[in-house]
């Protein structure tokens, strides 16, 4: 797939056909990730690939959004690992950067995905910190839910002339 | 360019040949900034495009790493509107999706661009916003420069099997 057309053409996908995808398409997207900008290329990622179904299965419990991992093959969690940043707060740019490529690697490689927010939801972010033993210093961003599609979007033109201004506001 | 390589090969440029971008190059840039997924589809981007030299030539005076703007052609301004979020504390995550695409979009045209970061820094988010004239409720997350490479860098290969965790930590 071309770039630009699947920038252009990536949507959310929640629905999943429950074929099981592969390990190593799994590591083609992690590569996609760290492949992303960071500040000061510090690189301050960490991820958790979780395909065991009890923890997909569990993070509908408390995420309102994440019913849909009960019909996905892999979920990644993002997380940024403050003892790896350089650049003060940076992480979270870095990581939702990183976040974007896996997304659009997937959609490239044919697969469905939606990225699910858990940071800066204290909650959220201390349940997953106990849920997958990730220390202190570890911060979920969020998961992604990854599946074969079984449901189809047309690309969506969010284009809005209105919020681009030129050279001043 | 397909897209894997583009996400596999971008590379922050900040050597420029001094050719002019066109607008429309830059208007297909933010089609594919606006193409991101945000929380909740909420959207909460602006941008301000910046062509003016003499605003082009300021920024590197306050900015410690924005010397290359001397020679872009271009450079976006993304920015977070407060007032445009539902679910607060997100448009950090999303406006960082938006430039993503952004560079991948300018890498798979033959651009070359780099991400310069503004936000948290207090100082810059004042200076930046004062500069452009931003309201108080719209935050520069970034600038990037743009412009026709004048340099060439292989792709980096920056995966680490150290950063990733199976199920569990």
């Amino acid at each position: 797939m071309e770039a630009m057309e699947a920038i252009l053409s990536r949507r959310s996908i929640r629905r999943y056909s429950g074929e099981s995808v592969s390990e190593e398409l799994i590591k083609e997207l992690l590569q996609a990730a760290m492949s992303a900008p960071s500040a000061s290329n510090e690189q301050p990622w960490q991820f958790v690939i979780i395909d065991d179904r009890r923890i997909l299965d569990e993070i509908p419990r408390f995420h309102p959004y994440a019913h849909m991992l009960k019909e996905a093959s892999w979920a990644i969690a993002v997380c940024g690992d403050l003892n790896l940043e350089m650049m003060s707060g940076y992480w979270i740019q870095d990581c939702s950067a990183a976040t974007q490529n896996i997304l659009l690697a997937a959609h490239a490689r044919g697969l469905g995905a939606v990225w699910l927010g858990v940071y800066p939801n204290g909650e959220r972010v201390k349940t997953v910190q106990k849920l997958l033993g990730l220390p202190e210093n570890v911060m979920p961003l969020c998961f992604i839910s990854i599946g074969y599609p079984a449901e189809k979007k047309p690309p969506s033109n969010r284009y809005n002339e209105s919020r681009v201004h030129h050279n001043h506001w």
